[in-house]
C-alpha cells in the first residue's frame, strides 16, 4: 500500500489545529476577584503559550517533513498516527503543570515535571523513529531528498529526549528552574526545522 | 445525485481529527496528591489509548474504503453519517467505562461493558451496511474493484458486532477480563486494513 | 470581490465538522449507579441523536447547495457566516432542552422548547434569506442553475421557520409531544435534500 | 524556504473553524428557573455574539489577505502563528468579560475590560506586523499586488490597537459603555475586509 501524502497531511493538519485550539479550555474563568485571580494564574498562562508553540512548532516541522516525502505506506501511517497521539495528549500534562505550580506541593510539582517529560520523551521518540523509518525506506521520499538527510536529522530528536531527563533531575531541587526547558526546547526545534545543518541536508560539497 | 468523493472525505476526515482530539479532554487534572492521583487514574490512559487507536483504525479503514470509491449517492452520504455518529460517540462509552473501572461497583462495570459494547457493536453494524450497500452498486466503484470485494469484506465487521457480545458475556464473570476486546478488535481492523485476503481483493489466481 | 467557493466550503465543513462532533460533550458520565443512571438518561440521547441528525442534514443540504454555485460574493460570505451560526449553536439549545425534560418543571420545559424553537426558525430564516439572495444574483450561480430554482426552494425554509411556533404551542400543552418536530423536521429537510421537487429544478417539460 | 501558501490556509481555517465553534461551550445549561436563567444570561449570549462575529470577520480578512500572497516563507509562518494565537485565545477574555459583566464587581468589570483589551490590541498588532512584513517583502505578493497597498492597509490595525485602550479608559467611568467597541471593532474590519480604501489598492488615478 503506497499512497500519496495528501490526505495524511489533511488528517494531520486537522488533529493539530483541533490540539492547539482546544488548549484555551484550560484557562479558568475566575468568578470573584478578577484582577488578582488572573494576575495569580500566570503559571497556567505561561503553560498555555508554551504548549501553543510547542504544537505550532510541531506542525512547522511536520510541514517541512512532508514536503520532502512523496508517499506513505501503512508503517508510516502508523509512525505518524503515534506522533499525533503525543502532541494531542499535550494539553493534559500541560494542565496537570500549570495546577501544580499554582497551588501544588514540591512533591506534585516534581511530579507534574516527570509526566510532562515523559510526554515529551514519547514525542521526541516518536520523530526518531519516524526519520529512522524513512532513512531506510528511500523509495518514499521526494525527489532529491536522500536517505543521508534523515541520518543527519536523528540527533535533533535525541536531544530532545534526553533534555526532559535533565529536567526532571533539576525539578527535584528546582521545579520552576525545570519550566525552562518547555521554552528552551520548542524554540530550538522552531529554529531548526528546515533541518539541523546544512552540511546534512545535501551532499557534502568537499566530497 | 452523485458526487464526487472529495468533500465526503474532507468532512469525514474533520469529524474523526476532532473526536480522536477530544478525547485529552476526559483526562482530569487532580487537585492534590498528584504523584499518586496520576497513578491510580490508569484505567484512563487504558481507556484513553484504546479509544485513540480506535479512532486512529477507523481513519485508516476510511481512508483505504474510499480509495476504492469513485462516487458518491445519496444513501452511501446518509450510511457515511451513521458510522461518524458511532465514531463521535465513542468519547462517551470511553470516558463512563474509565470512570466505573476506577471507582465503580461490578454493577456498574458490567453497564458500563454494555454501554462500549452497544457502540462498538452498532460501529461495526454501520460499515457491515456500507460494504453491503457498495457489493449491489459496482457503478459507485472506483476503476478495477469488483463488487465481490466487499462480499468478502463483510466477515470483517461480522466479528465486530460478535466480539462486544462476547465481551458483555465475560464482564459478568471479570469486567477487566472484557477490556481485552478493547485492544484485540483494534489491532484485529489495524493489521486487516488492506483487506482481509488477497483472495478476496482479486480474481481467484486458481480459478 | 467574488472568490471561488473552495475555502468557503473547507471553512464551512470544519465548522459543521466541530458543531457536530462537540455534541458529545453533553453527554455527561454517571459517578454511581452506572446502569441505572444511563437509562434515566434517555432524554439526552435523544437530544444528541436529533442535533446529530439535524447537522448532517444541513451538512448534506450545504454540500447541495453548494454544488448549484459557482462563486460567492461579500453578500454570501456573511449569509453562510449567519447560517453557520445558527448551526454551531445549536448544542447549547439541545442540552437546555435535554436538561429540562430530564429533571425541570413544566415552565422550564417550554422556555426550553421556545429557545429550541428561536434557534430552529433563525437557522431557517439564514436558508431563506441565502436562497433569496442567490434568486437576484444569477451571476453567482453553477452552469444550468437558474434563479426560478431557488425561488422555488425558498418554500422549505419557511415551513422550518412556521414549524417551531407550532411546537411552542403545542408545549404549552404538552413539552414531550413538541419534542416531535425535531425529528420531522430534519427528517423532512434530508428527503427534500436535492431540492422540493422536480419541477422546480429545471425548466417546466409542458412549458 | 518558500512554501505555497495552500496547507498554511488549511490549517489556519482549521484554527479559526474550530475557535468559532468552541464558543459555544461558554455558554451554560441552566439547571434550574430555566426561563429567567436564560433572559438573565445575555450578557453571555451579547459576548458569544461579538466573538462569533470577531471570528468570522478575521476569517474573511485572513482569506482576503491570502488572496494577495502568492507564498509563504519561515518569518510569515510565524507571523500567522502569532495572530492564530491571538485568535484561538479569544474565548478566554471573552468568558471573563460575560461573567463579569453578569455578577461582577465593578472592579471585576474594569479587569475583564482590561484582559479583552489586551488581546484584542495584540491581535491587532500581529496584523500590523504581517502587514509590514509582507510591506518589506514584494516577492512574496501575489501577481498584481504592491506592496504600496500594505502600507496603506497598516492603518486599520492602528485603529485596532489604539481603540482598546480608549475602551479601558471609558470602563473606568462605565465598563458597559466599554463593551460598544466589541460591536464596533468588528463591524469596523467587516466593512473594510477588502482594503481601506480604493486608493491604496492600486496605482493613484490622478498620479
Amino acid at each position: 500500500l503506497l499512497v500519496e501524502s495528501g490526505r495524511v497531511e489533511a488528517f494531520s493538519d486537522g488533529v493539530l489545529a483541533i490540539a492547539i485550539t482546544l488548549l484555551v479550555l484550560d484557562l479558568k474563568v475566575p468568578e470573584d476577584h478578577v484582577a488578582h485571580a488572573l494576575l495569580a494564574a500566570w503559571p497556567t498562562y505561561l503553560a498555555y503559550l508554551s504548549a501553543f508553540l510547542y504544537i505550532g512548532v510541531v506542525w512547522v516541522n511536520h510541514h517541512a517533513l512532508f514536503t520532502r516525502i512523496a508517499s506513505v505506506d501503512a508503517g508510516l501511517l502508523w509512525c505518524n498516527l503515534a506522533l499525533l497521539l503525543t502532541v494531542s495528549v499535550l494539553p493534559f500534562p500541560t494542565a496537570v503543570l500549570a495546577s501544580a505550580m499554582n497551588h501544588g506541593t514540591h512533591g506534585d510539582q516534581v511530579a507534574a515535571v516527570v509526566l510532562y517529560a515523559i510526554v515529551q520523551s514519547l514525542m521526541a521518540l516518536s520523530w526518531y523513529v519516524i526519520y529512522g523509518y524513512l532513512m531506510r525506506r528511500p523509495h518514499l521520499l521526494a525527489e532529491g531528498i536522500t536517505a543521508d538527510f534523515f541520518r543527519g536529522e536523528r540527533a535533533r530528536p535525541v536531544i530532545g529526549i534526553v533534555a526532559p531527563v535533565i529536567a526532571v533531575l533539576v525539578s527535584t531541587v528546582s521545579p520552576r528552574a525545570a519550566l525552562a526547558t518547555y521554552v528552551i526546547l520548542p524554540v530550538f526545534y522552531a529554529v531548526t526545522a528546515q533541518g539541523w545543518a546544512p552540511r546534512t541536508a545535501g551532499p557534502d560539497p568537499a566530497a
